[in-house]
């Protein structure tokens, strides 16, 4: 009976997304959690507890940086899955080479954090930074591209929905390139890019509200 | 037929809360339990770990009034879904800013577990740590009242019920004001006085009670 | 219409079970994966590594025990809340001090890993081990006793499958009462004795798979 | 009337899978997103920055190789509880030892980082590393076979099925063991093929999405 009605509706769902969905929140949010851990005050602290506490505010630009991109990725994440009917093997494997790079931004985050404010070694930190934003950005969209392409998606999105969001995903690609080459000259100006960017990831646009809106038509899944 | 109805009932919700919840209570949960990665011995501790473990004492003053004030917060964040009918985009990013300083908590509880016993920098540390559970408490505050403007609650919900809670977690941001001015003077009974609004926080009002068990009228989400 | 049928059955259940659980489950499973964080090599380790590696054992002992613990706890929990028909407000604040104290073993797991080889101090550190664990099981106790209290478990339970799983619970705490004693004179002994507490809660007792196939005729919750 | 109907569905299913996969979800994600800690730079990094983050191509390299090895478990994990139709408490034990080997990746990851560049410890290193791999994976074997043997998989599997996904979980087996041969001749041949077996767990088998597909005939548990 099983394999006499392959063309019937669960087969076409492809593997379960709850798990999937569970086991990415887990990582974004404790990715976006331990970034606290990379704040931390010297040894010498005690004197000056004040100012010392101002000195770090290039960790606390780093943490909000870090944190909003984290965020953006993992609003993101959540939209490209709400529109899923279902999810193949590769795209299982896209999503665990997402995450690979949403568990590694801690590092570039302490890097910034620890080096912003010297001379010589910010440039360094800053495109080590925004080339871990880079990848990590670019493999969303590698996810919902490969997603649209194995039409994944749900079978009432039409072009014009798939497209809006499409775009809303690509411009972030570009502005980490251009802070990328900035942070090579003005370091910080590319830390406040970054979270430039990942203010206007996370900020609503009007046609992908709308969009949402028509999506929850469908029977909620848990 | 999507947009031919916009008032129809599944429309209304705006994004699934699911995933929204999933992500917090991951957040609630790891900087609750990354707290205890700031209790550390000396390295001389050796010789007299009972006194070494004793002079301990601010850092588990520290950890259980941290402890306490984030789980009061989740609880809090808890209550506020509850009455969610949906969520709307504005509402998903006051939500990352209040986990943004829900995960920034391990960092102040760490200043104040290392220098409340010292005679100088303990009123900056406290002062510290109070504006950070301040701005986490009105931000929960300011998530509360954005919901009821946008009329995200369910539409069961008199005035009296949205009062109740409103009155509920306002009083605890007075609390901390009152606090941080004191900690200037007396830092320990700042920390003491937190434990304490998080008490309150946690402790449950008839008024609050009363009304959850109608809310619970409703079908139940998942 | 909401109170004037205060009887009914949605009424009877309290606060919804689900993010109570998904939040407990966060903690318990954060607690158990930060064991490893505090197994750590001395910086002199690399000339003889395998040496350095087995001088850990200490260390591996410790973080066998509590992760044991935990997951003896979370088990326990498991089949509390399993049982339960509602949750009240009073139960969710001592399921807060129970993860206060689940949250707090990874310390008490590295005092013990640090000082159970050296000479002087390492009573007091199994002692303090011991006595961390002792009041876990108390409050995961004093849960599940204040549930039956107040009537919060499902009504189909009979007294007599109540009696089964107190009577499961408690003879732990004589266990580690025992231990703590012992851990004074021989510490080791009691390291591997939290251990075989832990093993005892986990292994399965006939009379409570038993119970727990029985709970299993009503309808699943989540 | 419980105990008079002994074989009616509900009873067959054992304990509910929803909090153990939860539970396990929750370790997975956290050990994954932990090995990011163990990657530091040394103090003197400031003056070299570019070079010190190339010379940390050993913390980057094990990084890769655990987050693939433990998504690798953890896609075999999922599939496994997928097959499911309930679980019985030496179940959880099995899985509960799993997780102790899976929450203790870590720390050898941070091992092989720093030792796999110097000359003599890094073939204990890596062997160190390969065997909590391979007690891992073998682990996962174990909780099949027994879900098997005690026939808590569905009823509708048949065995071509069944002995599909043992064929699966077997050979990563002996690939573990000729690289820990492997590893003290050559021990970063060794690291590299981890990465290798954790990538041949990763990528789809046609036969397993085959499988998979028959399998979500049945009704979605959540």
């Amino acid at each position: 009976m099983t394999n006499g009605e392959p063309t019937q509706e669960p087969v076409q769902r492809g593997l379960r997304t709850g798990r999937l969905e569970a086991f990415s929140d887990g990582v974004f949010a404790i990715a976006i959690t331990l970034l606290v851990l990379d704040i931390a005050l010297p040894a010498t602290a005690a004197k000056h507890l004040l100012r010392s506490l101002g000195d770090l505010w290039p960790s606390y630009v780093a943490y909000v940086a870090s944190f909003g991109t984290i965020g953006a990725l993992w609003l993101g994440h959540n939209v490209i899955t709400e529109y899923l009917d279902r999810v193949d093997a590769v795209f299982i494997r896209i999503n665990l080479l997402l995450l690979l790079f949403v568990a590694f931004l801690p590092f570039p985050t302490r890097i910034v954090a620890d080096y912003i404010s010297e001379q010589s070694p910010e440039r360094v930190a800053v495109t080590f930074y925004g080339v871990t934003f880079l990848l990590a950005a670019t493999l969303l969209l590698v996810l919902w591209r490969y997603a649209v392409r194995r039409r994944l998606v749900r079978p009432d999105m039409n072009d014009e929905e798939i497209d809006l969001l499409t775009q809303r995903l690509t411009p972030g690609l570009g502005g980490y390139l251009v802070l990328i080459v900035a942070g090579l000259f003005i370091p910080i100006v590319a830390v406040i890019g970054y979270l430039a960017v990942a203010i206007y990831y996370i900020v609503p646009s009007r046609g992908l509200t709308r969009l949402i809106r028509r999506k929850l038509h469908r029977p909620q899944r848990s």
